[in-house]
């Protein structure tokens, strides 16, 4: 039984098909690749006499279009290995005699006893759609009068190896969008437009924010004065907000030594995702030379904080009236992602965990959790955040070997937090095998532009670290108790969570996240000095404020400002002096005419403190 | 000819023989190790029949005075080896007979052909004192008469291995300081015993700032609750005055690929002192055995941060309009210190520098310098510190090769740098050849409860770094051109800062930067709910306080508020609820008698408002 999914990957596939059979037509000389599908499309790998233009997809398009309105036929076919390869050699389609070779090295070809030829050769199937033959298992629409003709487009060229290698010939292939109807390629084409305005990326290049430099290394940011003030902006409200809501600070370094992750276990079962040792004690040539160090010490970078939180907790003996203790560092752990799966400000080699620890009493578990509830809504409502999905991971009960901790504590932890989670309304899907393996945990995911979820916000049980340390306190009775843990994250790290922020405002950040709240144009230089004061009133009241005094025109400095994404443009001239005001723009608002300064600033203020 | 320091070199070493003579007097079967001056003193080990007490000083002292008092001669004596060894053995010192032993092997024996006996056998220096014999070759004072009764003091007993080796028998040293004058003994004990009150290891474990534990490294500083608090204050106020200066932000990964500090030179020049490369690319098994890596990528943790900011200068063409550019960052480094050279906060190995880059064009440059210097005077002014040294530091022109840089770079950044200095009426010191070999710089050195001086704010130019990543701008006549860059820092580092702040105030911090305020200390439980509307109603105003509400009496509350240099300890009973005030205790000023709350309030806002 075919579902939704698989009817869009046959007609996606069959559409594959009959961009191979276009081209063929433009191009009787081409010789063909692969042509699967994709998320949302398909694409074909050509061979072709000249290298395509964006100005060829239309046409090919057009052709697409009238062999569609033929009502062709996808007629499959059966044929021994063999005879297949002859008749792609005939053709001199060389890349399907390879593929061939290789389906009959593989075994990949029929050898259902049924389904063999009658001298008993194994079979490949092939489909053919008017005087298009291709080596391929299918399955296909019957005819192409099943395609709509308004509900695909070919989006885009690039250049792709056959196979993949380097060593082979570059190829270009044609990507191609399809879907059930008009209007969802409409909706679909809207999305990716809007997604690509509002790619991290590219917003965080035009507009200044932050790099990523092969020579720094890849996964390794570096902030742009205007992304380092937003970090800044950010930072300094997560640590207001820590402070009001009864956390302690503490601060650890970035590098211990390699006994203390034995001590935690992380060298243990998470070495692959750490940057490897330094060995301290090798002389420098040993070094230079990849020898072994003759006396050595190692340090690890930090890929988590808690093993320093946990030290400085067992500093000295913990009363049961200290607890809960809630300590929280905002500190840049480094865990070695394969290149292949970093991408831009989500997924990085070096980030900064908005971190905490809470350590307390099993009586104070429940009421620890839901404030940590709390500030995860209030954080990403404050953010703007609605659409996150939340996930609730679970041990897998049929493998309990897999994890740290003991059934009652299992129970214990699984049940306080999924009250807690009921308990504050939240919508949740419950993951059952989807746990740490040192406790279960509450993850909030938020979507990125093109809908996919990155893990943000994060409230974890942990049974094993706890042990590792020997974290105790002296209860109530005077007796020596292992206290609950969680860890938590509210944004996740800084650095994802300002890159789904950059793609949720598309640049255009609220007032009181701006790094350049307000830009002040002057018409001519003649008003240079009026814009210059207004600046510094404005700056009496802490607002950011730059003054466009270079020498071009007022449309091209407004041209500018909406380009970067400016909250708010004051242009002022003659008429702005004389009656001791400015003409206010608001992004994407436009023109909202003269106010008198006074009145602007309370405005503006009002946004900033409202953070709007 | 003897120095004055000398001299009392001298002394010192003589009292270490008539603490000698006084305790074999004491102990007749002490056998004798080694008696040396040391800064300040001298000490002397013993093996004796039973462990000294404290109790034991004051009457070696008395004997040391009564033997002085005798008016002893120091005499001279040579004698053959042979004869000083059986003149030891027979007394049963076998310390000495070792060292004679090892003396004559080393052949540090006199072997002057004039000096030797008869028959030319070598020979060793005696002292005698009374009836103290000891193996010496001095000089010493002529006789005790020299020594001032009233000028020396025992100061501890501690042990101490034979020859510093553990494999020996542990002996029991005695310390002893010795001054000229009874006036100076007395300013010298003053002064130990304020620094022993200062030292910011003391303080920093007492007040729970901060903890250095060998599990993490050596060097390597993990912050409590309280410490990470001051940083943060200070932090704060850091990057407020940096944004209020004109400067911008930006931040940059705490490691970076090998050919970036390949490029940058400091792999070539500074490999010794930075940890040694993470080699990515190495298997898990391969790490394990120490063995090099089949492919690799190598990771440097940074030792500064100028390369990162000149790349991000680097990312796009930068115009003479845009110049000035002031970047600051406040970012940990590590430098691999030798271990012996580590000492609490000063000197560590993971530091958070607060670091800041100008770039900037020649004319630019004396303003630039004028406004750093003014920032970093304000800066040591609003931290109390008055007690500082400036250090002018030049090429050595004798030695160009060792510098960066051309003639005509050096002439014009060290004749500015001075300029700058002398406008701001500086008074400093200049020392030829103590340049960087990248630049001239201007240092600040802070010193710490035991007078050593601590380089804290820094000015430096750099020839260097611009020209190895070929920094430019493009300058007004339209043309490339290489801009100035400035390197500096306020306090050098936070951690460096904070140790000598500790010392500074002696834990005690003024209002604005402790990181818990207020105390209020209700008298009974009944005026505990008080006390929490007086902590809410102060909280308002975004004061730190804390209500002691545990069971103890009102009088070891204020102890431990005193101990703990709580700035104000707020004590609330039946008179101050019935009066709406509270009493008011300020440290080291005592009782300062009730308050009505908004009056208290008041003052404490003022006192933070001018960070007194």
């Amino acid at each position: 039984m075919e579902n939704k999914q698989n009817k869009m990957d046959v007609l996606r596939h069959s559409l594959s098909h009959i961009l191979a059979a276009a081209v063929l037509e433009l191009f009787p000389k081409a010789k063909f690749g692969i042509g699967p599908t994709i998320d949302d499309g398909f694409y074909y790998d050509f061979d072709l006499p000249r290298p395509l233009t964006p100005e060829d997809l239309p046409i090919i398009e057009e052709k697409m279009r009238a062999l569609i309105k033929q009502n062709l036929a996808f007629k499959q076919e059966e044929l021994a290995v063999a005879k297949a390869t002859a008749l792609f050699q005939k053709t001199k389609q060389n890349y399907k005699v390879e593929l061939i070779k290789e389906l009959s090295a593989q075994g990949q070809v029929t050898s259902d006893k049924k389904k063999l030829t009658t001298n008993h050769l194994p079979l490949v199937t092939l489909y053919k759609t008017g005087s298009f033959v291709d080596l391929c298992r299918g399955p296909h629409i019957k005819s192409t009068n099943e395609i709509p003709v308004d509900a695909f487009k070919l989006m885009k060229i690039s250049g792709a190896y056959w196979r993949g290698s380097e060593k082979n010939k570059m190829l270009q292939r044609i990507y191609g969008t399809a879907w059930k109807s008009k209007t969802d390629l409409e909706s679909y084409l809207k999305r990716i437009e809007e997604a690509e305005k509002r790619d991290h990326r590219k917003l965080g290049k035009e507009l200044e924010l932050f790099l990523i430099d092969p020579t720094v290394g890849m996964g390794l940011v570096m902030w742009q004065p205007k992304g380092a003030l937003l970090w800044h902006i950010m930072e300094e409200f997560w640590y207001k907000e820590h402070l009001k809501n009864g956390y302690e600070l503490v601060r650890s370094p970035h590098i211990g030594s390699r006994q203390l992750w034995e001590t935690s276990g992380h060298w243990g079962f998470y070495a692959d995702s750490m940057y490897p040792p330094m060995e301290v004690g090798r002389s420098l040539d040993e070094v230079k030379a990849g020898k072994k160090a003759t006396s050595k010490e190692e340090y690890l970078i930090k890929a988590m904080n808690c093993p320093f939180h946990l030290l400085i907790c067992n500093a000295r003996l913990r009363s049961y009236k200290e607890l809960p203790l809630r300590w929280a560092e905002s500190a840049a752990v480094y865990r070695y992602e394969k290149s292949g799966e970093l991408s831009g400000l989500t997924r990085v080699r070096g980030f900064t965990q908005d971190d905490a620890h809470i350590i307390c009493t099993k009586s104070q578990v429940k009421e620890e959790l839901k404030r940590v509830i709390d500030f995860i809504l209030y954080m990403l409502g404050i953010f703007g955040f609605k659409d996150y999905a939340i996930y609730l991971s679970l041990r897998d009960p049929k493998n309990k070997a897999k994890y740290a901790g003991d059934d009652e504590g299992w129970k214990f932890t699984e049940r306080v937090l999924e009250e807690a989670a009921k308990e504050k309304g939240l919508v949740y899907q419950t993951d059952i095998g989807e746990a740490a393996f040192y406790g279960p945990k509450l993850d909030f995911k938020i979507k990125d532009c093109l809908g996919r979820e990155w893990q943000c916000s994060t409230l974890q049980f942990d049974f094993n670290m706890p042990e590792k340390f020997d974290v105790t306190f002296i209860n109530d009775q005077g007796k020596k108790e292992r206290p609950y843990m969680l860890h938590r994250a509210l944004f996740g790290s800084f650095e994802r969570f300002i890159g789904v922020l950059i793609e949720h405002y598309a640049g255009a950040f609220p007032v009181w996240l701006a790094p350049e709240q307000i830009w002040i144009l002057p018409v001519g230089s003649r008003h240079e000095d009026y814009a210059k004061q207004v600046a510094d009133k404005l700056r009496q009241d802490d607002i950011r404020v730059i003054v466009k005094s270079d020498n071009e025109t007022i449309g091209k400095k407004i041209r500018d400002g909406e380009n970067q994404k400016i909250p708010y443009l004051l242009i002022v001239g003659d008429k702005e002096i004389s009656a001791d005001s400015v003409a206010v723009r608001e992004h994407d608002k436009g023109d909202l005419g003269p106010m008198k300064l006074d009145k602007f600033t309370e405005k503006i203020l009002g946004e900033i403190k409202n953070k709007n």
